[in-house]
């Protein structure tokens, strides 16, 4: 019998132990869980539409009656200000809600109706109905950046209900405090709306065996992720290697290039230049969608440009990184990078004042050397960019044609600027999932048409969204009745369109 | 310098070799197909829907302007009817004018858009759209079993070519000649549209390094699949061992259990017996959703359902087998499943009467045996179907449970059958695509309801379907463009709606 290893959550201010001991749960354990989710699945899937939104608008009233304590907890676990876990459980409980709302609506099952013709000749048409169902329990990793809004109760969370799947959360082992909190917010609501207990559990553990257990239980039939690269790419491999592979949808950040196009520089150098610098370092830099590459034409201007960048970025506060080892792992890759002669560094932004502080960082290479140094392009996480200097428009789009998948791009341009670069918008939509114009990466609506997602190595599932009322699809997956009678078929497929839900009927969207 | 291997078909219902020969594809000439269809993408990708829809109809023209001579050519590769191919043509044919009308529409692109809030606290709502774009070049490769509608012009080819991504299919070798004459129809509708060539190539082999070369090449990325699970297993593993893994959409076709309720059998046995021999031994049994098991609950009458399955199996010509190679796998399969003394030959088809034939089997066995021994639920791609006994009503749902994943389950019941086993229904809801009541499963109609797929094994994305429109959706991926001015935007995302689509405009669905 093996000892049950414990851990703490540490103040990555202080570096001190908090208070609370939580243990690694044990294989036998994640059995367990899924025996109960298993077999509230029976019971969960069942339900109404309007149930399961109700138990959406539960979690959220549950997740604001845990008060200051929530935040303050989460403060202590993570070092983010207490106005942006203001802001982001702001936003948590917004997703829960939109969530609600989609589903109370309904027409998110995608129902299809294609009605009998019993003379077609040469053989009868029988009648076919096609609707979206929830695809099983479902994994979820709790992501270090978003101790809320991608974490317990987060989006992977939210959406995975919302389809009707039971969810087991793997915490987070940065912030397990906070995770226990909202888990408690949410057994709470599974109480009141007298929902099967098995629908939602918190699993603890601070190795990569509980989570891959976890991946590996036959019962889950997809997963949930927000995090690191090797993280990710990790549970992927694990998931295809079960005897029955499952789909990951695992989003592994990004780099997010920027491209600034030669007549906006010329005309807000100084503007984007402020804008940016607070992009790149926005709680440290350490979003998904942080700008890390920003690609510029050599030119006066463009000099200019680089000097108000750097000015921006050294009157930038050093901030207090999430964990050690993400502070550790932002250096160590600052310090290998500038170890090339050909990346020059730039500017940086104020020393540290106490422990376990970042300090902006802004570096500067050739378009040439981006082309021939591939690790340029991988996502160092935390405050930092590397300008890229083309000598041409066409070193820039050879440099876009390189890039790999991103969550994001972003550029700059004046009317003129897009009419004579159509060709790298047309590249970026090959590349990655949101292309923003004028605008900045960070900062992710939470709406239907959102996308948070992209071609690997951003996520490695293209073909979703993690955000947005879309990724709900994720869970979900199409099953189709075939000469079913009314009475047997579900209420979004039934004749008289209970529901009231847009369906396509024989080819035609009809409410 | 290695030696090109060459191939001929050869004529399944004499062993002989067929005129053409036919080179393996190098490494070097895939080289230079999928760099002709990556130039053609940057192309194709930005073809109005019409003109899609038009290269489209003109391939159907085309199949059909080929004459009885494309026929001839694949009667004398594949052995099946001529009547079959007519209708196999007629079903190519429509599908591929089904994808065009689809495409026409243009709804498919699941448009939405998020309008911009300026004076929105605490920040402005950016404008965001969102719509589905194509994935890029896709691998395809030809079915042996449905040389046209699953082939060189078959669904994938059709859906892929629809969403906008040109096409590289490895045809199958047993049917090359078919294949090549497919292939100069869409070379001449390529030519009579005006489309990029590269929009498609054919590519042949009879070994697999050839497609492997094909789905490992960096420039696929995405790959549509029909045929064995050894088959589509071995392209999902080297697509997900990719340095950039991709999504395989592998049918890998099932056993497709049918259910004959207490009730209904006590009244209708002989005419489900008899619609149940037809529809397990149709072209021999060589459809992905050919029913392989049947399970009734021990009764005299399911002891007379027997003997009338028996005798209407017995009635049953020898049929000739697509290759060599299936009619061994089938007759060994037989073998091994028989040495079993828990299994009893129950009866079987006529005797061949010619080379290649293989005869109609049917088995016995019990549900207790059914569920000690898993191979019995694999598929047996053949004409042939194993009887499972069960004893109760709770042997019967055990067996259901058990069950892995399928691409259809079908039911024969009364409504006094249904309303006892809605247990069953529920467990089936779980484990395939499609249920059919009271019907048979071959027969897969070709619409926007149906779904042709299911979880592992039975494909390898259980989130897609493989026929009818909705197989589009498998080949495209969402994108998200946030404050693009309006003549910037692609015509499904302008304000006035030029397309004149379905779209979902601020939560509301609008056209």
């Amino acid at each position: 019998m093996s000892t049950i290893k414990t851990f703490q959550a540490v103040n990555p201010a202080n570096g001190k132990l908090l208070d609370g001991i939580f243990a690694n749960t044990s294989s036998e354990e994640i059995d367990a869980v899924l025996k109960n989710a298993t077999k509230a699945f029976e019971t969960y899937r069942k339900k109404d539409s309007t149930e399961i939104a109700n138990f959406l608008d539960a979690i959220a009233d549950e997740i604001i009656n845990l008060g200051d304590a929530l935040l303050e907890r989460c403060h202590q676990e993570t070092a983010l200000p207490l106005a942006r876990l203001q802001g982001e459980r702001g936003r948590t409980v917004n997703q829960l809600k939109l969530f609600a709302t989609t589903v109370r609506e309904g027409s998110w099952v995608d129902a299809r109706i294609d009605t009998a013709i019993a003379d077609r000749l040469p053989l009868p048409k029988p009648d076919i109905r096609q609707m979206l169902i929830p695809i099983g329990p479902v994994a979820v990793f709790g992501a270090s950046n978003f101790p809320l809004a991608f974490s317990v109760a987060g989006g992977d969370t939210a959406s995975a209900l919302a389809a009707g799947c039971p969810v087991v959360v793997k915490a987070h082992p940065a912030h397990p405090g906070t995770s226990q909190m909202i888990a408690s917010a949410i057994a709470k609501a599974i109480e009141i709306t007298k929902m099967p207990k098995g629908v939602f559990s918190l699993i603890q553990g601070n190795t990569n065996e509980v989570g891959a257990a976890l991946v590996q239980h036959p019962d889950i039939k997809a997963v949930g992720f927000t995090g690191s690269f090797k993280g990710g790419k990790a549970l992927f491999d694990l998931a295809n290697a079960r005897p029955e592979p499952i789909p990951v949808f695992a989003e592994m950040g990004s780099t997010n290039p920027v491209f600034i196009l030669p007549n906006i520089l010329e005309q807000k150098a100084t503007t984007i230049a402020t804008g940016l610098a607070n992009s790149i370092t926005l709680n440290g830099g350490q979003f998904c969608t942080t700008p890390g590459l920003t690609f510029i034409q050599k030119s006066s201007v463009a000099t200019a440009f680089t000097a108000d960048l750097a000015k921006a970025i050294e009157a930038i506060p050093a901030t207090t990184m999430l964990t050690e080892g993400i502070n550790k792992a932002f250096h160590d890759k600052i310090n290998s990078t500038t170890q090339s002669q050909k990346i020059q560094f730039i500017a940086k932004g104020q020393e540290s004042t106490s422990p376990n502080q970042a300090t902006a960082q802004l570096l500067r290479t050739t378009a040439v050397e981006f082309l021939a140094e591939v690790s340029l392009e991988e996502e160092n996480f935390g405050p930092s960019n590397i300008i890229i200097e083309a000598t041409s428009k066409l070193e820039t789009l050879d440099a876009a044609n390189s890039l790999k998948g991103h969550l994001t791009a972003t550029v700059f341009g004046t009317d003129a600027d897009f009419k004579e670069y159509s060709d790298l918008l047309a590249i970026l939509e090959k590349k990655v999932g949101r292309i923003i114009l004028n605008g900045y990466p960070t900062g992710v609506e939470v709406c239907p048409s959102i996308v948070h997602g992209g071609p690997f190595p951003a996520t490695t599932a293209l073909q979703s969204t993690s955000v947005g009322t879309n990724a709900i699809k994720r869970f979900a997956r199409p099953i189709c009745f075939q000469d079913y009678p009314e009475n047997l078929l579900p209420k979004a497929l039934k004749n008289n369109n209970p529901l009231g839900i847009w369906r396509l009927k024989n080819g035609t969207f009809t409410k």
